[in-house]
């Protein structure tokens, strides 16, 4: 990774209570971590955006990708989070993650889709004409040996729904959205505890395509393929528009 | 707040994505600051043992009092935490918690009592007979202006179950237990949005009763009082056995 003042480098150790039952960072915590990172090098590059901004706009995902194949750190594990934004193409724009060791080894990727949605009009701005200006001029490319593969194509023709969840009050962001992180976490827990242990899940894909506010109920499709593949769909019930997709590989 | 060793204060500001909808920092990450803060300073006493240390114990909730009764910080507002432990009793320990404005105004206060668990034998240890010795020369008595009540009586005669929840992967701590946080969100998420408007929740009593393990089910009974008080049962599905007791203040 080279040093540059366009990429965030942030440390952090896990901490204890922060763990999930492997003895790793929860995907929870470490998508929540992923989200102050996100935030501290917007900020520093002064495009920091938030509800409570003047501006009254909010960054949201649009896709979020980990790829852990390795695991994750444990209890007392040091590790650095560097992050940048790569492109940035009409409403959205791309921020690549590293999560290394002390020692520089890498621990996992992270690629994700934002878009900064206006909270008065509930639509995405067109981040080329934003009211600070652009930041294309602290974009950073993608590096040639960046190991994700951008998003996939996730479809699920299931038509009975394995689980459904009511979207509740500890559930909801400050936007009044089905928190994204809790989206991750429900996806996850469709499946047994048993496919967790192991070498467990390496990888996973969330596509956010609608909101979902407080009182809404989701329906889980899922459609595992043989290569441990398991692709999801929360759909509104009663609509059956989709809310979210993910893909998950154990 | 006088100054003192044995008194552990800490420094946070509310960071973007870890409000609720009210735009107040959310109580799921509130509960894991004062974790974070009550393992800090418990490191920095020589007590912070963990499922990772070579003792392999834990530090356990057993009751968990938030008291704020004129509301939460909210993005981007600084704030302190101090923390002292106040009573050895057998088996059990009583933390305090004071949250501040950088003012030294109080934002609200909790209390908590911990047992410390031998992950081998499941029982809790006793605290005054500890491998490193015990800790009863940094407590910190209870301030005689402190305003928590300590804990209630709470009991739910209701037969009916307003809801059900079956512990999943993430909501799991690394003991292998429904997460102490994760439980006080589910209380939270039996009532209406509605109820956390306007003044909102002001006062949550947590008692952890029984550990709750990955694929059980609790059943979730209420009873709300004509004062704005609400108790609450989770019990075992099959056995009716209390694992979790919370009383509300709206």
């Amino acid at each position: 990774m080279k040093e540059n003042s366009h990429i965030g480098n942030y440390q952090f150790r896990v901490e204890p209570f922060s763990e999930d039952v492997t003895g790793q960072i929860s995907w929870g915590h470490l998508g929540n971590v992923l989200l102050r990172c996100a935030q501290f090098h917007a900020e520093g590059c002064g495009f920091g955006f938030g509800p409570m901004s003047r501006e009254r706009l909010s960054w949201v995902f649009s896709r979020l990708i980990l790829d852990f194949p390795n695991g994750r750190p444990r209890t007392g594990d040091d590790y650095v989070v560097s992050t940048w934004a790569s492109t940035i193409f009409r409403q959205f724009t791309t921020r690549l993650y590293e999560v290394r060791r002390p020692d520089g080894a890498p621990w996992g990727h992270v690629y994700s889709v934002w878009a900064l949605i206006d909270l008065q009009t509930r639509q995405p701005m067109d981040l080329m004409a934003l009211p600070t200006g652009s930041f294309s001029d602290i974009l950073e490319p993608v590096p040639a040996d960046f190991p994700i593969t951008g998003p996939g194509r996730i479809r699920v023709r299931a038509a009975v729904p394995v689980a459904e969840r009511k979207v509740c009050f500890t559930d909801l962001d400050v936007n009044g959205h089905l928190n994204s992180i809790r989206a991750m976490e429900w996806v996850l827990d469709i499946f047994p505890l048993e496919r967790f242990q192991g070498s467990g899940l390496r990888r996973v894909e969330m596509a956010y395509a609608q909101e979902t506010f407080g009182g809404e109920r989701l329906q889980f499709f899922v459609e595992e393929r043989e290569d441990g593949i398991c692709d999801v769909e929360l759909r509104k019930a009663g609509s059956g528009t989709v809310a979210v997709r993910a893909q998950l590989l154990f």
